[in-house]
């Protein structure tokens, strides 16, 4: 075991950070200059002024003519003044006349005012016979003139240094007549993989491998900061090909990250490296968080290098606590904070490990007291536990938990996410995605998300206040009924849904001659279960029951699939030779055994029935449309 | 006045949206194969289902061995259990061996789980020596395994169509090994400018000539709403040249928009050739709107043609009222609405014209009840009215005002806009912006935006609740003193400031040698003023009259800059040969003629004074740091 890392001594994250940021430069980069065109989301390298005034001359702000208000103070609806036209002031053009007494110029909005003349009159306070215009009405000097620099005045400072440009400032800057416009470059990120077991997206998945998440994590998480990300391939375990390639990247990246390996084989390799490539080295190595413990924080020769941990979730932690604000920083881009912290009220008490900091996935659902946020299931290896999560919130060191109902600040882990107006928990059905389709359609402006879990699992999210809303189809044995009975244990609403028949599934043309549940049972047969929990499987254990079969005579009993559409998939690829779903998933090339029709509804927690989400769900569930739907299902009847 | 068009039947925005998307194609574009790394904020074209398992293997979670639990169900700390270690299981590769009764084999995170063997124990409960390993604890069966499909299983769908690819999203579909994802495409977007005043940025500015705002303003919105824009020039005042541009456009763009000229000119020519491009033609000329009337909506052989006015603040109510919400249809981007509606209170009566659908430029200021509203001030003509709001408030047709205290909602020009933490409206100072650029460097979550309107304009701005902040030197003539008597009259606190000398600024070596304040009224002397309501005009007014000196025999005195800056930069460019203005502007390259000494102090609203960023500012103010920093300023003296 001698050359395993165990980590004993660990930092914890200010002090880490506090360390880190000593010895890494995180002052903003150089500018450069770039067209105005490519610069939004950068941000402003200096402060700017302007150098012309807007407008650079005095410009009538109306279609009418330019007049002198001593020639028409007299002037009335019922007593006009006649005014001799010398001309027309057109946009973009300078008049070549000059004023007389009792004289106008026809003027376009747009049009520099022309020489001795104070005022605008409106056309629709005139009325033009030939060379002469009747103006109906007086003006005061000034009147319907934009007066040279009364927008922007020479000199005057438009912006500050370290401005974020969007599309508001730059049209601002627009104005100002210059095409281009100085900005802090973007940070250069150098990004290694490594491990033996990780392979690039797209190559052929052997025995024992996996995809290379974090190189695309590490990628898209520093171009949605403001830098700019380098991918530099996988590494492999062997002292002078790290060190040689680490040695390239060194003061000519911002950063170097570098993730897998920290902890055992490479990280031990990396460990020795890292002093040999420059001074201070190694900062800081194994810190007390969670997850995330295995990490490098070293500065070679002026260039930060990072080391994640291989581990998605791990390194997503990581990212979010030191690269993304150190990016952030030298990018000059305001802390994420700004855009993406959420408060929020959490309804549960949060456990947490005393003695790490913890980064705790969570998602984000409304509720009529604002944002409720809850812990994201799955472990630290869990990549769907990202794909579920909004943001975290983060526990210090020194808490144990966090008590139910405490209000807390999620930050979210990207500006551009949007929590979940309409959080659907429970039962997969194909039904029900065919009305989530609608509610896109219709109501784009809301942001939905199903979670499948099966039935049980989204009775109890109903019930921790987690899921909004949630399909089931749970038979109650004693009664022979279905979901009813959910009604008297919690306080919610049932509305009323559709039939569904649940079956055998098997491959086209049934070549195992499956008929019956006893067929299950034969040794030539393999079959496929759902998750514990899901209403298909409480319906399966029922039939089972019903029919004295003993489970364990089941060859693929205690394997389960979490969906229809994953059963499906698994017969057709010929893994498994039967699987128990709803009869939609077999399209038109399985073949299906009816087993049983049941009640599929939605359930609905009355404390959320009057969000708007919920109100428009609720009507789409009850529309013609929807209904019509149903109908066209294969398998599906109307209730 | 007969080729002038003159919009007598307006459609009302409801009506002319319903029109626009009656004929429209509003669908989703057609998809296309992109690589991951380049698919930040795209949107997913159809579902994702995993082609993978992943895992693809059961593998172990931790660093340890593979036990099989039955072996070691008595291990405990003081009676361990001798395994025989029969290899090495490494992450990457499959292990050779196959399990025989106590047996082990050491294992690394991510490893495979060798066959025959049930779970892994961790190394911390074991100790190894030679060829045997001593455990001290028990198993479950599947303990730190985590199985084949456990976070993902293949044929489970993953995202929906249409989700919005950000970090997160990305980071799950790289776990699926597919470098490649099929997102809809980016509406093209063909950009024309008219109008003969225009130029594009980087020409010379010749008189009566103004940049072209709109092209930067239309291409940073479309890409900022995920749109593909394409500039295609400026077009001419010409039929011809009109029609064979817009020719080429049609069924090759996604959207085409003309800006400018749409309410004369080259607006009439475009209602005529609309019609003579294809079908449908115009379908909307002129809509109750304010401001954005002149407003063109058309289809011509299925190509989208919105004519937008040349106003900028007018253009951009109809980008955000038509054009915005078109491309993030096409797109397939949730509605802007979703990332940047920001509920808020607006303290005073919002007027509005009854009859016309307004638009109104608002700002957002932090406060202790959550968001405040305030209109921006300045014409539709102000570019500057664009730089100040963070967003709109839509006023309907049929209100003619909004009352005091309601609650409103203000969609933001950007998601990427955040709104104002520290809102300082008051006198333009040198030092003030020094305290700006600390608060940067020490709280950069901080958003602060300084707005120059003068003194006066500074107490009034506190007094609506307008500003957190205001610098202020107004002078009371009565009792000679600075500032102390706003106190009287308001709920404030005042917070010290400094001395600033006040004088008069003239070019370098003083050429029109001018020494007292009865020089400016020489004439052969050209003088430049600040803005009514500045402290600075106000003092020089109080010394006009001690001097018995009649501001009209000063050429120049109605003429006004609106900062200390745009005075020097005047007189440094020869446009005025003195003006007023404090005594650090003039740097190295102008000279001073020191009138008085006057004194600056800031004034912070009551019921503002405990939010965080306000004291920080405060913080800054009375810091050390900030105290050196005034004294280095040239003509700066502490209090």
């Amino acid at each position: 075991m001698s050359k395993r890392k165990i980590f004993r001594e660990l930092t914890d994250v200010e002090e880490a950070r506090r360390i880190f940021e000593n010895h890494a430069d995180t002052n903003v980069l150089d500018s450069e200059t770039i067209n105005l065109n490519e610069a939004l989301n950068r941000v402003l390298a200096r402060d700017v002024f302007s150098t012309i005034d807007v407008p650079s001359f005095d410009r009538s702000i109306m279609d009418g003519f330019a007049v002198h208000s001593s020639d028409i103070e007299n002037a009335e609806e019922d007593k006009p003044i006649e005014l001799k036209v010398i001309g027309e002031a057109k946009a973009g053009y300078l008049f070549e006349g000059y004023y007389e007494p009792s004289s106008c110029v026809e003027i376009s909005t747009g049009a520099p005012i022309p020489i001795g003349f104070d005022s605008v009159i409106m056309v629709e306070h005139t009325l033009r016979k030939g060379d002469t215009a009747s103006i109906f009405r007086s003006t005061a000097p000034g009147e319907d003139i934009m007066s040279a620099g009364a927008d922007i005045q020479e000199g005057e400072r438009i912006f500050p240094a370290l401005t974020l440009l969007t599309s508001r400032e730059l049209s601002v800057l627009a104005a100002l007549g210059n095409p281009n416009v100085e900005v802090i470059k973007k940070p250069k990120v150098a990004i290694f993989s490594s491990g033996d077991e990780i392979i690039e997206l797209g190559e052929k998945l052997l025995p024992g491998k996996i995809y290379d998440i974090n190189a695309t994590s590490i990628s898209v998480n520093t171009l949605e900061n403001g830098g700019l990300p380098v991918y530099l391939g996988i590494i492999k375990d062997n002292h002078d090909d790290i060190k040689s390639k680490l040695l390239k990247t060194l003061n000519k990246y911002d950063l170097v990250i570098i993730s897998g390996g920290t902890s055992a084989g490479i990280g031990d390799l990396l460990y020795s490296i890292i002093d040999e490539l420059g001074k201070p080295g190694m900062l800081v190595h194994g810190i007390k968080v969670k997850p995330g413990k295995p990490t490098i924080l070293a500065v070679c020769d002026n260039t930060p290098i990072i080391g994640l941990p291989g581990n998605p979730s791990s390194a997503l932690s990581i990212l979010n606590l030191f690269v993304i604000p150190f990016i952030r920083k030298k990018a000059g881009v305001p802390p994420l904070s700004n855009n993406a912290l959420i408060p929020a009220k959490v309804k549960q008490r949060l456990r947490s490990v005393s003695g790490r900091h913890e980064f705790k996935p969570m998602n984000l659902i409304k509720s009529n007291e604002g944002w409720l946020s809850f812990p994201v299931p799955g472990g630290s290896g869990a990549i769907t536990s990202i794909a579920l999560a909004d943001g975290f919130v983060e526990i210090p060191e020194e808490y144990s938990f966090i008590p139910a109902d405490s209000d807390i600040e999620i930050l979210l882990f990207s500006q551009n996410i949007v929590p979940t107006d309409l959080q659907i928990i429970g039962s997969h059905c194909i039904a029900m995605a065919k009305i989530q389709a609608l509610m896109t359609k219709y109501h784009p402006e809301i942001r939905s998300r199903s979670i499948v879990v099966g039935s049980t699992g989204g009775v109890a999210s109903i019930r921790r206040g987690e899921a909004h809303i949630a399909g089931v189809h749970l038979l109650d044995e004693e009664t022979g009924k279905y979901n009813t009975w959910i009604k008297d244990k919690m306080d919610i609403e049932i509305i009323p849904g559709y039939f569904r028949m649940q079956g055998l599934v098997v491959a086209k043309g049934n070549p195992k001659n499956i008929h019956t549940m006893q067929d299950l049972s034969r040794d030539d047969v393999r079959f496929l279960n759902r998750n514990p929990g899901s209403g298909t499987r409480i319906l399966f254990d029922s039939l089972l029951q019903k029919d004295n079969i003993n489970p364990s005579t089941i060859n693929g009993y205690q394997d389960y699939a979490r969906s229809h559409t994953t059963v499906a998939a698994a017969v057709r690829s010929g893994k498994v030779d039967v699987g128990v779903a709803i009869e939609i998933v077999t399209a038109d090339d399985l073949d299906f055994i009816p087993l049983k029709e049941e009640e599929y509804d939605i359930i609905v927690s009355k404390s959320y029935r009057n969000l708007p989400a919920i109100k428009k769900f609720v009507k789409i569930l009850k529309s013609e449309e929807f209904k019509l739907l149903i109908d066209e299902l294969k398998g599906y009847r109307l209730k």
